[in-house]
């Protein structure tokens, strides 16, 4: 069991921070911002498409066909989630996923955290998880496409914007 | 056998442009750009890595491990590649390449046009064939990343900048 430790001081590393495959990574967390909540990651948690859906309506994300929603979660090349557990119940509480061609790129898409656990440094933990398991694989070159408002969040994760010119572009019928 | 018609025709329309797998789809090209230079494009055959290598070359694009190209072709969604025909000889004169979920959103890597094809219209038609395959596949949100000395060419295809502010980001280590 790997924890993912000292990611919420100040002073830690994250050098302990490791993706393990099949196994759930419990994060460790601030007892002042958490209480006695417990949480973990997991790569191949079986994920329940309405509880997605309910916790992507708890950020107001537009509804999407399940059928579509299953078969892109079965094309990503990585698919995180995020886990509150209390006693023998587990609530998925956090969800981000990456496409990727397994070699050079991967790009990631539909990171949510639930807002309960919002400002709080879960979302940069489930990044930092992310990158660690994409770098792992060899993948170097990691994107994605941010909106206005998180564009900060992710520079902070050491994301950066437009480097060397390069312009993100969307195509959209005429 | 389908035509790709009519696309350098400043009137022309690209409404018999179609994906069609496993075949050999002909581009009809102007004369007098091309003399009799045959050309089709293909989402099926085979590419030599080698050949593939050299036409990265020609535009002087940084040398890659075949192992992890083999690799990327093999987890892309979409692979077109573009093929001069003389006699019974065929030569590798354009590629691209889309990762994708399947569903939502395909990502285009690895836009390359031999430069002795360049300035004539046919980077226009190999993208326009992509898109026409990714949409005919239902995938609605097709992204890439330009660099600077191509953007205006993304454009005019109708590709958009920052589209809601939304801002393409790349990740580096610290």
């Amino acid at each position: 069991m790997v924890w993912l430790q000292k990611l919420f001081t100040k002073t830690g590393s994250d050098d302990n921070l490791e993706a393990n495959n099949y196994e759930r990574d419990w994060v460790s967390l601030d007892p002042e911002k958490f209480g006695n909540t417990k949480i973990y990651f997991s790569t191949h948690e079986q994920i329940d498409l309405y509880e997605l859906e309910e916790l992507c309506d708890s950020v107001g994300w537009a509804r999407r066909p399940l059928r579509k929603v299953r078969k892109a979660l079965e094309h990503s090349y990585l698919v995180v989630s995020a886990w509150e557990v209390k006693g023998t119940k587990k609530t998925m509480i956090g969800f981000a996923r990456a496409t990727s061609d397994h070699a050079f790129n991967a790009t990631i898409w539909d990171v949510v955290i639930h807002p309960r656990f919002q400002n709080k440094g879960l979302g940069k933990v489930l990044m930092k998880y992310m990158i660690r398991k994409l770098r792992s694989d060899d993948i170097s070159n990691v994107t994605l496409f941010a909106d206005p408002q998180v564009v900060d969040f992710y520079r902070r994760l050491g994301f950066i914007l437009d480097p060397e010119g390069i312009k993100g572009m969307f195509w959209y019928p005429d």
